[in-house]
């Protein structure tokens, strides 16, 4: 396919596993992408629009392809990570008869109606299609403990599932190829939420002179907890009944005045639990102060 | 001590290590952890402002002590948990001079300053004093996975860890008092941030269709990344730089779009996402959009 780089095509088919594959876009989070895969010993050919990021790639053994189409042609699996959606469809409609029979899989982030806009360009082509959203930041890429989710095609992802395990755990979503950009943008939020609540904390915590490093020790092991929570609310709310037993409404109103005095009492920004406090009494105020935290997903339903 | 129940007696000296415990409050919470020294094998004496509420226990093997002086007397170690501080001030004052030499844990809930003022009356008095806080519900009581904070004096806790372990797994947090209710309440901020965050996301998914059982063991998942995430940015929190690195504050920025949008289209309540959106503009227009998330605690503080 190409004599570029004869030594890693030797290389790589001493594996008995090797696969060949292309990872077109060569930013941060492609470049974690096609050396996850380098480091497997898959052959690797990439290409990137600014062609000076594929040279540390290729010095680790990478083919370097000089067009998206000679890109395309070296592999059945294609991985595109590139800034966004317009950006993947610009590079892509033009060789979209050269992709007809391959996988494109598609790590490149955006919103569930791209990706299922995608989808459906795909299908109409004959492509296969998996849309894809990368749980961890470049560095974590490769580390199995790290979440690679996939929608589109679960007998796609079941075909390529031990190739993209390396990148990290797959997790298969299933056929509607927009969730894995929705799970992604919930699981952000989450994120932020957390993050949030956490510098809230450690700031109070940090008025009385707690380093942030010891209350973290403390609440990254509390979320294991509140995960437990969650588990349980979850199947309340596929039930749509909340029942409070030990943890109503009611007690957390009680209990988040404590927290609002100490944040007043330190000059912490309270908006947080402000927000918090509001959608709490709104479910009080609709009559759900007896039923568990799990009811104010209907506040967030408006 | 008491004659009431000679067979738990009985019982309890059959264990090597059985020792003589006093719980003070028996609501919801107090019943649990009574229940969780008799559990253990303990010689557990009771009381509760409603008597009726020991009978359970009383069945259980529990002495009931007919006063609160009874009670106090009756062991070293005596636990209390009421609805608040002013109770508890109103059932220990009137006996100060027979907890003098003994050891007070009070694991009712409060605010620092509560729990600081408490501490200084105990040293006044000559009582051993540690301040605590359950972090779970009355059915994680018992269970060591679940975290009993104490502040006040590490050199009790070490002395009655063994003992306090039955309760859930003891959590030494120093010589303030105070920190206790402090790590309480910055606890459960982040826990209405995580449930807030969860519950968005939730509804979001929701709406295509994804019942909460499905995200939720992908969000429980993803807890153990932002908790990595967290641990990495509590030492830049605590060296007071934030080097960005690979996931700056402008990347969010660009990232809470989809997050947004998402919502919008689903007819989903956004102020939560929105205020994190406000934080992070406020980094950036203080010209720290290159940093890390962390850098954000600076607005926390105002
Ligand atoms: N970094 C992370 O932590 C992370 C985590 C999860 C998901 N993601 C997602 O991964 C994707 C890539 O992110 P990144 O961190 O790699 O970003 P990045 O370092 O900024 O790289 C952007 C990539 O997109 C290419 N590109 C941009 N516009 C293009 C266009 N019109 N035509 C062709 N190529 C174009 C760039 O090519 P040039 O080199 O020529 O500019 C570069 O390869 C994004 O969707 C991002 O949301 C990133
Ligand atoms: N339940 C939880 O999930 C949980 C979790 C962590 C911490 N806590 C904390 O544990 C403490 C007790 O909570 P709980 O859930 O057990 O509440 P609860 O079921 O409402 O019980 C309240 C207890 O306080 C007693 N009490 C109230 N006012 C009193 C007074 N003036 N004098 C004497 N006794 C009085 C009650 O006695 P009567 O029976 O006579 O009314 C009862 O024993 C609270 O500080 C709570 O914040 C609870």
């Amino acid at each position: 396919m190409s004599a570029q780089n004869p030594d890693a095509q030797h290389v790589t088919d001493q594996h008995a596993d090797a696969q060949s594959i292309t990872v077109i876009g060569l930013g941060q989070m492609g470049s974690a992408l096609a050396g996850a895969f380098l480091a497997a010993g898959h052959r690797t050919t990439v290409w990137n629009r600014t062609p000076g990021k594929a040279d540390a790639l290729v010095a680790r053994g990478a083919v370097r392809a000089a067009s998206v189409a000679e890109a395309v042609a070296a592999s059945e699996l294609v991985v595109v990570c590139v800034l966004d959606h317009p950006a993947v469809r610009g590079l892509l409609a033009p060789v979209t008869g050269s992709l007809r029979g391959r996988v494109l899989v598609n790590l490149t982030s955006g919103s569930p109606e791209q990706a299922r806009a995608e989808a459906e360009w795909a299908a109409e082509h004959g492509i296969g299609y998996l849309d894809g959203a990368v749980m961890t930041t470049p560095p974590g890429v490769g580390d199995s403990a790290s979440m690679v989710l996939y929608s589109g095609s679960p007998e796609l992802l079941a075909a390529h599932r031990a190739t993209l395990a390396v990148l990290g755990d797959p997790v298969d979503l299933g056929a509607d190829a927009g969730l894995a950009s929705l799970y992604d943008a919930g699981l952000l939020g989450l994120m932020w939420s957390v993050f949030g609540g956490w510098l809230h904390a450690t700031a109070l915590a940090g008025a009385d002179g707690v380093p942030a490093r010891d209350f973290t020790a403390v609440a990254t092991r509390w979320l294991k907890t509140v995960s437990w929570f969650m588990t349980g609310y979850a199947e309340q709310i596929d039930e749509g009944r909340y029942p409070g037993a030990d943890a109503t409404i009611d007690v957390q109103v009680a209990a988040i005045g404590h927290l609002l005095h100490a944040g007043e009492a330190r000059g912490v920004d309270n908006r947080l639990p402000e927000l918090h406090l509001d959608l709490m009494r709104a479910a009080v105020e609709a009559g759900h102060g007896g039923d568990s935290y799990a009811r104010i997903i209907e506040n967030f339903r408006m």
